[in-house]
This record gives structure tokens, C-alpha cells and sequence, in this order.
């Protein structure tokens, strides 16, 4: 499986990304099933995907299909765990906890791809210490320090709206260039720095567009 | 600005309609500044988009432009609030009061757009009663009859992955046609409800790919 390295990061639609882990998922479930070998017909099938789609995401990253057989099940995840980084640990700051960092802790989907939560930060000195798992809670004044010390390299905002933009900038001054912000918040940050934005309400906005078109 | 009406909702790509809810934001930001009009390109400009990709998303729907002026700033937003099914309020059945329950529930974004959390269920009777609000907070068994009586349109399910599914098919068999599901699990719906799940993690990952892809 020849993987292409010549690729454009920046060339490559954020979509097609998504798509990637939807079929790393995909093909976990496979390999947990036994199954070998899979062709895209086959795997659009099973899990209501777009055999064509699948194609041409996978083409912008290299040949992975063999003629006959279709693609290696455990080949396949593999390489593209490769492409999105899922073949090591991300050691992640989570910044706010309240409610949604609390939710966001003990989200179990974070850690099984290799989001490891390693330090939790609020500015609430009441709310240091450690979680039962062990996590270490830390003031947020110490975030630069702790981000170098704990080698942290992606960031989630979790604090409300209005603390978001300061709680980023302290992320960017403190190495951190990669970043998620949970936060209702149009997020200033520098060029070198990758910030998603989640807006939960977007999600949403996508069903009560189907509501709305299907009572027109 | 004439609205295609003939339009087919399974023709139009889900990314389209999740810039469409960003557009909104946008416009809704510069009717805030007192912008009267703005063109595909200025839209595009302020806030970091694509100018023909404006353009593409909106010729979906219709001719929103005027020739020498761009578009209606008011005009256009309402346009996309109806296209949205945001020009009215829908009622929503929150499933589950743990940690990310009640990070859902407190999350702004959602009344904002007008989704509103009109009652919570949980399986746990101590949990029952009101919110500080004034949220009623159900037992869950109650969920067929009280989704009827309250008119409850969408369902958040907010459970950990195991009850997930009992939960959905409850919703179903109550009559709620749009789902939107934060518990990490492959939910089966029939062909007639809207099913949308937020995976978390999915998120994290275009965010490993862009730093894992920076360090080839």
C-alpha cells in the first residue's frame, strides 16, 4: 500500500479528514468482526456510506486497494490511524471545569483514540487536586509552565464565553498550536495555531433543517 | 430575492447546511455592527470564507444577490432562518442528567437558536423535580406520554453508550422524528427519523491529522 507523501495538507477538504475516521471506526468494527478483507462496495454497504466517496478520499492519501481483494482490514486502519495521527498518544490540556470540562473528562471516546486528558486547568483554586483517575487539576495561572513540564499538545476550551479568548491566548503563549474550543466564541488565534470551533447548536441547525424542509 | 422552493433536500451536501448556520452567525453579527449590505466577497473577507463558496451554498436555495449592491444583510438572514427552521422555536427532549446532560442543558448556544430544552429525562427518581429554571426534569418511563403532551420535536440523548439505543427506540415509539445522539454508539433508527451524532473525538482528529502531518 503505496502511501503518498507528496500530498497537500491544505489541499485536502476537512470533510474528506472526517470521513477518514468515520472509516478508521468502521474498520475497528470490522477487525473486531473477523472480517480480513473488504471492498468498497462492501464497506459503503455496511455502514450506509458512498463506495465512490470512499474511493476518492482514500485516492488523495495513496493506492490501498488491490485488485481482486479490495482492502486489507487491519492494513488499512492502520494507515490511516497513520494519517491522522492516531499511531501515538496526544497528551491533552483540558482548560475549565465545570460542567462541560467535567463532561468532557469523562468522555470515554477522547481516550480510545489516544486523546490522553494529562492535566485539567481552572482558575478556581477550589477545584485543584487531583480526579479519582488520578488527573491532575491545576490552577490556571500555571498553564505555561505545566504545558512545558507535561509536554501538552492540544488544548480544549471549556470555559464560558467570555474567558475563552484569554484562556486561548495563554494556550498560543504557552506552545500550544492546536486547540479546540468549546466555547461560544470567535476565537482570535496566530496563523501557525489550528483552532476548531464545535458549535453544538450546528448540529442542531442540521435537523431542524430537515424538520423544517419536510413540513414545507 | 426569490426562494427556490423546488428544491430537493437530499440533493443539498450536509456541509452546505452547516455553512449556511455559519453564514447566519455572520450576518447576524453585522446587523449587531449596523451593516446594511454586504457582498459575497467582504462576507467572505471579515470572516475567514470562501466567496464562491458563498455563492455555491446559496444558489442552492436561491437568488439572494442584487446586482451592484450584494446581498441584504436583515433580508438574507431571515431568508437562512427559514431555510433553517430557525424563524421558529422547537421543543427538545434532553435524555439523561449526568455531567454532559447538564453541560447540554447550560450550553447558551442552544435557547440562542431557538432550541429549547422544554423537559429532561433520567432514568434516576432522585434526580426528578425542576431546574433552577424551572426545567422539568422527568422520570424516563414517563417519556411516551409526556412527549405528547409537552408537543417535544427533537431528542438530545445524553446516556452512556450502553443505554443508548433503549433510549432512542423510546424516543421513536414517542413520536420524535429528529435525534441528536452524543452517546458513542452505532444507533439503529428507522428510514422516517433524522438521526445526527456528534462524535467528540472526530473533532480531536483534525486536529492530530494537521499536527501529525506537520511533523512528517
Amino acid at each position: 500500500m503505496p502511501l503518498r507523501t507528496q500530498y497537500k495538507i491544505s489541499k485536502i477538504p476537512e470533510m474528506t479528514i472526517r470521513r477518514l475516521s468515520v472509516y478508521t471506526r468502521c474498520l475497528q468494527q470490522l477487525e473486531v468482526d473477523g472480517v480480513k478483507t473488504v471492498s468498497s462496495q462492501e464497506l459503503a454497504e455496511r455502514f450506509n456510506l458512498n463506495s465512490a466517496q470512499v474511493r476518492k478520499d482514500l485516492a488523495y492519501f495513496g493506492e490501498f486497494g488491490v485488485r481482486g481483494v479490495g482492502y486489507y482490514v487491519s492494513g488499512l486502519k492502520a494507515e490511516l490511524q497513520k494519517i491522522l495521527g492516531l499511531d501515538r498518544e496526544w497528551r491533552v490540556a483540558l482548560v475549565g471545569f465545570g460542567n462541560l470540562g467535567s463532561a468532557l473528562y469523562n468522555y470515554k471516546g477522547f481516550a480510545r483514540q489516544g486523546f490522553h486528558i494529562a492535566a485539567i486547568f481552572d482558575e478556581d483554586a477550589a477545584k485543584t487536586g487531583r480526579t479519582p483517575d488520578g488527573t491532575p487539576i491545576l490552577l490556571l495561572r500555571d498553564l505555561p509552565r505545566e504545558v512545558k513540564a507535561r509536554n501538552l499538545q492540544i488544548g480544549i476550551v471549556a470555559v464560558p464565553a467570555e474567558a475563552a479568548q484569554t484562556v486561548t491566548d495563554r494556550l498560543v503563549s504557552s506552545g500550544i498550536r492546536a486547540i479546540l474550543n468549546f466555547a461560544p466564541a470567535n476565537l482570535k488565534v496566530p496563523k501557525e495555531v489550528r483552532l476548531k470551533d464545535v458549535d453544538l447548536s450546528i448540529e442542531l441547525e442540521t435537523l431542524s433543517f430537515a424538520l423544517a424542509q419536510s413540513s414545507r
